[in-house]
């Protein structure tokens, strides 16, 4: 049984450390999957932009673990999410929805069974001491229902929509990633015979089929490999240089 | 066989992957989990504190390596630790102390034995040249007395006891984590009763259940994950804006 | 069998964990194994240096991935490349070529065979979309020969060769590491007998047994761990310090 880990922990503490350990100790036999672990911290929006690219590309039957969570510890639930093609674990912060943007009602529980977590669970770390224990008990093949009571749903981030403007199709940026991409939420598919994006000042960026197909430095938009498009600078960083981020505002113009 | 790795060697160049090609090569079914590499660099109690926070969840029988070592190659011991629960294998310089805290005479070995060792050992990475084959040996069954020859002892970092004061329990930072958190050598148990954190200009920091239980932005002193009180600020980075680091006196007051 | 990845995707996407996902999910019993993902945003000689100094260790039969691709989805190939010892799946920049130094003419396939891709080919993620599935592909016992039509070669990058100058060897820096240590491409079994490295300006750094040989702060030449001659600072960061990086002339000296 593959548990996928998604954190803001970063590499320099042993948070993800503790979190495996409490996997293995309670199911040797899970395979532990590192997913990313240097969300911004706190970033509940970068944590759900990373775990919806990555959870369709995983086997059926994978726990998804993602602690992205400045919540912890106050009244903010744990919920389990179970969909067809896999389970969720998480705070309940949105931080799982947008992987789950296509399923309208999944099962939900809020995980609370005192067999599946830790005998002591800190204010602090709930990755380890409730979604980590949870994970291990459903790798050991228990009932999803056994985590705790069924809720009606669960927190959804905003997904923005494109809306029609005069110029073409207003979207907005929704993650910025490492190397400067900025990714809209503007599907691939509905850009066919689009032939630029304008950012806030005006300026159009045309597009090209890929990075490199403009001189290094230049700007181009492109169809991401998350099936967005996105504006890049080739071996540049285009969040920089045109200062655009999460909620930034651009038009996809024909 | 589960060996965990931790390390001040970061993501950028192979380290690590050298020394799990070692220990694959030298045994097949060892199960290598990354526990944390980004210690600082040559951060001897860094790495103390991750190892000590994460190992006790791991398995009985765990093998863990600590490779933060800026005496490589120098007359420093490296040296296998055996406990009841696990077996520490890194440089002698304390970087496996904290973990041990509660052992008072485990056994000791000099890790020497050619047969245990890559035949060519650099004088810059005994993480691959050393410790990595040695743990793959322990992980292929061989015995644990082969290592070496017994040692009376190991070297300990300091643990900051906490003193009585007129004003409270003087107690000290002594780790900072990635989100900036400042924690204490004070434990949980004893601060039934204590009402804030005095910091060494003489502010005064309310304890509080949970991280968020404060607005934004505001300071807050919290029983941490580690089981030690821990000075933070909700969504922000305590050990920058207050100023605390690893070896700042504060005073827990009831 | 095991698949490692080197990239430099780094840890706050979820680059790597798509990979992950379509390689266990073509491959369930493929082990993967994360070598580096900190390489610098297209930094291809970076990659090449990570790859050439950890893929040795492995078993016999490992599959290397690796991505440092700026002109994914241009005409620049896919290469699968054979030899004795290991797979190596790449973008054809270079990247693969310093592991493959010794190798006069490894078997080369241009990976296209859609069978063994994914059916969508981004422009953008050849990762995920090509090297992942390839290399699961192969993890299933499949054909080399099927990935795709051979090829005469494939791109190398330039190897700086030491040449005889008045004072010594002329070497030049390949690689800077995270310590700032700056290993050059003079190999140590040709450094017996000699005492120093001249920098630039004409200071001489005199060779030592290991790091901390020296106080705190001073520089040191050293045999590093991957064989070649590096420049060190005792515990601090010597390319910066020294104004050292990849393609500096230095000369080794007696």
């Amino acid at each position: 049984m593959i548990i996928t880990l998604t954190t803001d922990f970063g590499q320099r503490d042993s948070f993800v450390g503790a979190m495996k350990g409490v996997i293995l100790s309670n199911a040797p036999e899970a395979q532990i999957v590192d997913l990313a672990h240097g969300i911004a911290a706190g970033d509940v929006q970068g944590g759900a932009f990373a775990l919806m690219t990555a959870a369709p590309y995983f086997p059926a039957g994978t726990i998804h673990i993602v602690v992205v969570d400045p919540g912890v510890g106050s009244a903010r639930r744990a919920v389990a999410i179970r969909t067809r093609q896999a389970v969720f674990l998480g705070p309940d912060n949105g931080v799982l929805s947008w992987a789950l943007k296509e399923e309208a009602s999944p099962e939900v529980r809020n995980v609370e069974n005192p067999d599946v977590i830790l005998p002591r669970v800190s204010a602090t770390f709930h990755g380890r001491d409730l979604f980590a224990p949870a994970a291990a008990w459903l790798a050991r093949g228990r009932k999803f229902a056994d985590l705790g009571p069924m809720l009606g749903g669960f927190q959804r981030l905003d997904w923005p929509t494109s809306t029609p403007v005069a110029e073409g199709w207003k979207t907005e940026v929704i993650h910025v990633d490492l190397y400067g991409n900025a990714i809209t939420s503007f599907p691939g598919e509905q850009a066919t015979g689009m032939r630029c994006v304008m950012l806030p000042g005006g300026v159009r960026i045309p597009f090209q089929p890929f990075y490199s197909a403009v001189l290094k430095g230049s700007p181009l938009a492109v169809l991401g490999s998350s099936g967005f498009v996105e504006i890049a600078i080739n071996q540049g960083n285009a969040a920089k240089e045109l200062s655009l981020g999460p909620g930034t505002s651009v038009i996809i113009a024909p």
